[in-house]
């Protein structure tokens, strides 16, 4: 449709039917007509504001998607089709590593193809926006949401965010299998006091600026069609009705023109936080700040009309909110096509085809992180390994927000290891549940309810026993996949006590041990490294999961990915980032002078795993850091080289990672940012010189008067295998 | 000297005199003069510079400061004064309890009485000014420096700011036996990321203004006559170098005319922060930033006159800031009488006299919280007492800060229970050291080395054969003095190895234990509370802590004291604060309603122990709680009444707290804030009616264009016990 038209639809319009392309309603509301009880009729949630609904969460299925368009399109006054949004984060029906382990892959063009092959699942099930990706900055473990994020890097966020805009959407989202992406969470969600859900954000403008809009600016340059509020005030208040963050710098400054979405019910909770005095101001002030749809309270449905013809609103607010909407339908076709691409057939043959369990695979394979090793890894074809631990059958390992993620789907452990049977002198033995009783309190309820209570001395016993006739045991230990995610922040970040005592016990009787760790977030991995020879990190790997874990542990596939955030030395670091500032008595762990420094008297400062480490198979030596020259001015390019030399007996990949630190600045300056990195396969023995470009675009920061600009003056360049890298070569700006 | 006269002096100096007056030294150059070596004479500090240094940071005593003053002016081309300047923090020789356990007296005008007490010890030593009050807002307890605070809460904070601002000033610092003030630290360094010493600190304007800045402020109201600057950044940029902050603030904004001083080397550590590429620019920056004072680097005397020549700094500034170091000498006397109080004779009169170990007593006894008691403190004459653990002959019981607190000067437990030892069977045993050979990473290095290590094996077992002959055990358990203070962050909030040990051994032959904890901190008491039958937290207590000890634990006294800060549940929970705000998604543990509210799957969201909270031997009830009427405007005053009954067997006197919530504002307002607080005496069976006025004044706070006001609508009204409270009352503000 042209943009005249829409625009003259909107006019024609009631008040009524303008309210109602605000709301957007559970998938079960077309269901399943008895979910219209007394509550939600009282929160303004009628029969005909349901029957215009402009939108719809969850998912339906093409079948039943085209019916309920059909039925909606037919009874709407002005015939317009209905949108339907959902929760694709890592994956459809084929579930990717969790987006964290995406982060560590190093690659968003991966991501991005995990994006399209979701979208493609998703668009002919009848799904046109998705809420993702997610791009908060993390620092602080604590956080269950975490393992939505793609970790603490400002400039890795960035481009993760704009790889997954670009993977859902491509170059339109009326293109076939194509469907809207949603950032979110606008903004500075994953910045909650003590890591606690929900929770107080307090940052200053510069850090904001700075650290954490980029990747939501990032999304937006590359298209997005929609951005999600977040749950938490900042600075004091809450952004679904903060009207500076989503009037001034969403969309004059950063020219978002999409749609803007409230999280779920944040609307309604703008009187929890005492910010509004009841829920017809709360539908003011989120209408007045610039919030289009109202995700599932009604509170928009009840209250507008009245907000607008007392002039608290303005129509054209409501009117401007209305366009955008139906503006997403129509890029999305939907007024010409309004099944787009929902095909039951397609469904049965796209979803969890070959080709897409092929991405999932090799995004599982890249993700993983070795943590540390003694050379006991790759397993070798003459050892008698034992697989122990309560992941080896696990197929629940998808994270908490696949949702439609399901066992029969999933490649355990136990799966992968089928086919590499012949080759080695394989056992398996549970161990113990990834819970007990004393970890009960670790997931909700319900979903502990579900975990098989086996009998923990038999099983203990047999893993015991396992390991004793074992050259090498595989320990699989980690997080329940319910522990991580929305609503899970932790105050401890060590095992479930159950898998504690498997370690022990285990060894007790044979050391030899070699850890898988699936876990959502970063954990404090002191005894698991003390009582481990090597530590494979995999996160929540994905339908995948069990093939990639055997490719690598055999040696197949050789490790590469890096931590996209840091592992906390214990809980009491945190928040704890590589990019952090030096303060006027920086701690130097070299020189041992500990008074009067910045530091805790009884932990080290620096994390126990930092942002951008992990290891290969391979052994890669770095030399020979030279800039092309060391000066530069601001129309300039510098060249930084290094050459890297695999001197191992395996062949790998390496992430090298350029690094610079501004000596000065207007407002202090981190110790070191990302600033680029490559990717280098290598053979044994192969040595490879690596370039990267410096630019002064690169040199940009948020400055004290809050403009980005560079300075002049001195930089460090470090280019080295992760954030801990200390050798630097010196350039001036001038 | 008159205004006019002083101006003139400043106008007769010369360049290199006025920019020494900006020079402090420690005492140690006009004593020792071999300290003048290379280094130091490197930095700017020549002979010169010394002999005309404006002040100076360190004790002489009367004697050696009359002699050294004597010779100094002597020498000064305009017979220009010598300022003297220390840390009198909790007492000179006298020793308080630290700031924090005074915070716990919730009685500023205690703190008055300890503060003229300091100030006349060490007015007659020859010392001119003190760096106290520290009113830094801390809400983290891993930061070492809370014990220099007294706690969370700003109300708090800013009363016993201005309380002791009056007690060490008077009504004028000329006065007889008046020192000056200097408060500290500009600002919000009480904030530091991670509770790790000197880290960053990020805070919204909002924050910073309504609840960091008001102790500051009620320090400058009260006539203090000099702040200090703080070693952090506050949103990327120093306070020591922060213009923004120390001029339009503090001198605009709050209209302080006082002497603006860095902390130790703070100005030449602009150039570690990365905000000053060297000291010369450092030394630019701070002064146009308005820094009066540079304590101890030399970095003003070797620069200030470059870079006045090259226009870089005013010579206006550098005018301004002599005078102002001018009127403080002025203010105290100095040009008419350079001895001030200095006197050998008062000095041996009036240190330690038993007036002011009975201010010391005092505040000892009412700064103990009661944390758990059922039933078995007080001690009875009929019992056999065993006084178990390390501290029960110590007495470097003073804190860190306590720079002239002496072992001999100092009353241990043992040496209280003497004059006890009639009317109770006691024995005593130490159990262990300290800090055993586990916990040696907990203080500095030289300070472990004092620690005499008795052989751990006699000493456990003659503790467990104590206990196991006693009806009682009064376990004193706790941190070492150095384990808390400047540069002491702890990652783990857990009681020394060492005592963790002796605590399970004693548990094993004799449950019945009271614990006297000592500590500088709010401590992960789990442990603790879970095997003991009462613990009394008795910080550091001080000089008297001995005798105030036993007075407690006999029933002379009950206990009064009230927490200033939060108790965590454990580390993973901070920052944690009783005044936080409510969130979108409020956890309500009575509903026992988990998912999708801010909370930890793992642990409470509230603290173990809350602000506010103390028990006594006797038993307060709360009831008939009421407002003199339900609707109030701008200029009326509302009462609110609550009656108290004391339904115990021992007096006991009640710290009744009121806390008022703002049900909604233009940002978000906290749960509660402390508002009011009264001290109430009971006899058994007694019954008190209290009342506290509430005026339109204690509804403002920090709106959303960053000015203070009120705001119309809901109020709620708590008045109870501590900050747990939840009955409230309700008015509304028209």
């Amino acid at each position: 449709m042209e943009q005249h038209k829409l625009k003259e639809l909107v006019k024609n319009m009631s008040l009524t039917e303008k309210i109602n392309q605000l709301l957007q309603v559970t998938s079960g509301f077309f269901i399943d007509e008895t979910v219209l009880t007394g509550p939600i009729r009282e929160n303004g949630i009628t029969e005909e504001s349901i029957s215009q609904a402009g939108s719809v969460i969850g998912l339906l299925g093409a079948k039943k998607y085209k019916e309920i368009q059909d039925a909606y399109i037919e009874k709407h006054p002005h015939k317009i089709p209905l949108l339907i949004m959902m929760d694709i984060i890592n994956g459809f029906r084929t579930i990717f590593p969790i987006p964290l382990a995406q982060g560590a892959t190093f690659e968003p063009e991966l991501s991005k193809k995990c994006a399209e092959v979701a979208a493609k699942e998703s668009a002919v099930s009848g799904v046109h926006v998705t809420f993702a990706p997610m791009v908060d900055l993390v620092r602080d473990a604590r956080w269950g949401r975490v393992m939505e994020s793609t970790g603490e890097d400002t400039k890795l966020n960035s481009d993760f965010a704009t790889a997954m805009v670009e993977g859902f959407q491509g170059d339109n989202v009326g293109q076939e299998f194509k469907i809207a992406a949603c950032v979110k969470h606008f903004a500075a969600y994953g910045a909650p006091t003590g890591g606690r859900e929900y929770n107080t954000v307090e940052l200053s403008e510069n850090t904001l600026r700075g650290y954490y809009l980029p990747a939501y600016e990032g999304a937006i340059k590359a298209g997005v069609e929609m951005v999600m509020t977040s749950f938490n005030t900042l600075n004091g208040i809450p952004s679904t009705g903060n009207r500076w963050l989503n009037r001034d710098i969403l969309r004059d400054e950063m020219g978002f023109n999409g749609v803007l979405i409230s999280d779920w019910a944040a609307i309604e909770e703008l009187q929890y936080h005492g910010y509004a005095k009841d829920r017809k101001e709360a539908a003011g002030v989120a209408m007045n700040a610039g919030v289009d749809i109202d995700m599932m309270t009604g509170i928009y449905s009840k209250n507008l009309a009245s907000l607008i013809e007392e002039g608290t609103v303005k129509e054209e607010l409501l009117d401007e909110a209305v366009l955008r909407i139906l503006n997403l339908k129509n890029k999305l076709g939907l007024f010409e096509n309004p099944y787009k691409d929902a095909d039951e057939i397609k469904e049965k043959e796209i979803i969890l085809c070959d080709e897409h369990r092929q991405v999932s695979l090799e995004a599982a394979e890249k993700s993983f992180v070795l943590l540390k090793n003694n050379g006991i890894l790759p397993i070798k074809k003459e050892d008698k390994v034992a697989f122990i631990g309560p992941f080896v059958h696990e197929k629940e390992i998808y994270g908490t927000w696949s949702m439609l993620g399901r066992p029969e789907d999933t490649v355990s452990i136990a799966d992968g290891a089928e086919k590499y049977r012949m080759d080695y002198e394989m056992t398996f033995a549970k161990g113990c549940n990834i819970l007990g009783e004393e970890d009960r309190n670790l997931i909700p309820e319900h979903h502990y309810k579900k975990i098989i209570q086996e009998d923990q001395d038999r099983m203990l016993k047999e893993a015991v026993e396992a390991a004793k006739n074992a050259d090498k045991v595989i320990l699989t230990l980690g997080e329940h996949r319910c522990m991580s995610g929305e609503a899970a922040s932790r105050a401890e970040l060590t095992l479930p006590k159950a898998q504690e005592k498997l370690l022990h016990a285990i060894y007790e009787v044979n050391p030899n041990i070699g850890v898988i760790l699936f876990t959502g977030r970063p954990l404090d991995l002191r005894e698991v490294s003390e009582k481990s020879k090597a530590i494979l990190n995999v996160w929540m790997p994905g339908t995948e999961g069990g093939n990639a874990i055997l490719n690598v542990l055999t040696g197949k596939v050789s490790p590469s990915g890096k931590l996209p955030m840091s592992f906390p030395y214990c809980v009491g670091q945190v928040p704890v980032h590589y990019n952090e500032y030096f303060t006027g008595r920086p701690y130097n762990p070299g020189t041992g002078e500990k008074e009067y420094k910045s530091n805790y008297r009884d932990i080290p400062n620096a994390p126990l795993y930092p942002f951008g480490y992990g290891l290969s198979y391979a052994k890669f030596q770095y030399s020979d850091l030279k800039l092309s020259k060391d000066i530069m001015n601001e129309e300039e390019t510098l060249e930084a080289y290094v050459t890297i030399k695999n001197e191992g007996e395996y062949e790998g990949t390496e992430t090298v990672q350029l690094y610079i630190r501004d000596c000065a600045g207007s407002v202090v300056r981190p110790r070191k940012e990302l600033k680029g990195y490559q990717k280098v396969d290598l053979q044994p023995g192969e040595a490879k010189r690596v370039t990267f470009q410096i630019t002064e675009e690169m040199l940009r920061f948020c400055k004290a008067d809050l403009t980005f600009g560079s300075e002049k003056g001195e930089f460090h360049v470090f280019v080295g295998t992760d954030s801990s890298t200390e050798e630097y070569v010196t350039f001036e700006l001038i």
